[in-house]
């Protein structure tokens, strides 16, 4: 935790409770769980990419089970999920801004780290991602929903792109907290015009959309 | 395993046999498998869950990978699903009792473990959660059902009442064979009343039951 | 990746490409997705099984993250998966073929190196098998489907076979190439008639098959 810097660490953390809120608040619509399922999925949310990330690159036990910051925001972002889940519609907007952030923040950390740890360019662009997507993909499989990562909207491919300005500037040895928010801002951005123009990463040549069968 | 009192280890060990047979048998009576898949299903269920856990707290190989009678027992109750599945459900009673202590002895043992690597209160909570019902919720994953500890019974909540006794009793200095007896008994007991009584963990205020609504 | 043969390197790089194109192309067909989700699905059957096994062994970073001509393939046969999906069917004759060979180099290499990690002979016969199938399982699950490798098809048994053919030879002293390519060739020849002639693996005496009731 001690070399990220205070404004990326603020971030970071903003990330992780959105994360732990609109996790649990996305599985509490999909389908009917308990209070278990409701916080346990908010927290899997927020903390499953990083998990991941450190287990694959040796870094166990997770840096978020030791920071407990982390460890109580997901925590948190489950419980008032649980709690309010009434209410969370008319915050949609805030929340999928603070969602952006923190998918954001997630690819650089995870990217940076992942070089930090010794691997190489391509392992480090994969990991940022996962980083940033790898807690919502595992939600989704946990509520029998196929991923949305993997089907449609620009989610994916903004955390990619964090992630290789984040390499590109590691690899230039120009690094630093400049660098960072431009790939935060870059994701940040992309993000946003995703969602408000409601757009989707490629599809496959193959097979043709049903729609366009029509 | 050497610092396991033989009583626990005793426990432990019925819970790995109980979790592979009952793992395999809910696996069979849900879809359809091959051998493959009964007895994977009941390794699963039976090694999953501490097999997370090690890997989360940097215990790798894991513990049931290195002591093999762990690992003979999960295979064992799964090739015994696989060939007595028809006659299987006249020992549901006894299965159930078997699972619980199953569920209890991995709740503490998974929470004494994590505290032991270093791991703080709330990491080591959910760790012996996880160490008790992780098993069972990857098994429901790969035969595509929403886990049911994320919808309903009560089953986390017991093994984190038993990982809470256990963690209380670490940081009290007071963690003896007496203190995880009682925190095995304390999570068999309401385990064994949820199943009798039927109850469930408690629900969101929102959405409501749909049975609710007529 | 010194420690291998050139021969088994090659069926090892084979099938990791095989593994890539045949885990994108199923997924294609099995469900809609984007860019992200048919390349990422191809890695991860690609690379998902091995890097499993290598971290229940402690070998992290996963040696495929380290060897970038690994990751390189599973993502060329991922994109080219994305690019050409509607011609891959006819190719199928020639990709069943390959990945036959991946899954028998897989499990060959992957026993093997879970017993230079001081593992048992059970979790090797284990882990051979898991980085046979582990990927392919992965997949399944994120599109998903109940995986098939627990349900129909000789799939994990040859992978057995070949797993355990490797263990009693390296328990002999007399694991060299011959024996490696022994072990391959046996799992492939079983792998590739259980294709040719619909084998099955075994059922479960009960449920009885709804056809049987008929």
């Amino acid at each position: 935790m001690s070399t990220v810097p205070p404004l990326l660490l603020a971030l970071d953390l903003a990330g992780t409770f959105a994360f732990g809120l609109n996790g649990a608040f996305t599985a509490v619509r999909a389908t009917r769980l308990d209070v278990v399922g409701v916080v346990g999925l908010g927290m899997i949310t927020a903390l499953g990419g990083g998990v991941v990330r450190d287990v694959l690159i040796g870094d166990v036990p997770p840096a978020t089970f030791v920071d407990w910051p982390y460890f109580a925001l997901a925590a948190a972002g489950g419980m008032l999920a649980f709690g309010f889940s009434r209410f969370l519609h008319r915050l949609e907007g805030p929340i999928t801004v603070l969602d952006a952030i923190g998918l954001s923040t997630f690819a650089v950390i995870g990217a940076s780290k992942a070089l930090a740890y010794g691997l190489g360019i391509g392992p480090s662009l994969l990991l940022g991602v996962v980083t940033g997507v790898g807690g919502g993909t595992m939600r989704d499989i946990l509520i029998g929903r196929i991923p949305s990562v993997l089907r449609s909207d620009l989610y994916a491919i903004p955390a990619l792109v964090a992630a290789a300005i984040t390499v590109a500037a590691v690899e230039l040895d120009l690094y630093s907290l400049p660098a960072a928010l431009t790939a935060v801002a870059a994701c940040f951005t992309i993000r946003m015009l995703g969602v408000r123009l409601e757009l989707n990463a490629p599809r496959p040549p193959w097979p043709p959309d049903p729609e366009d069968l029509d």
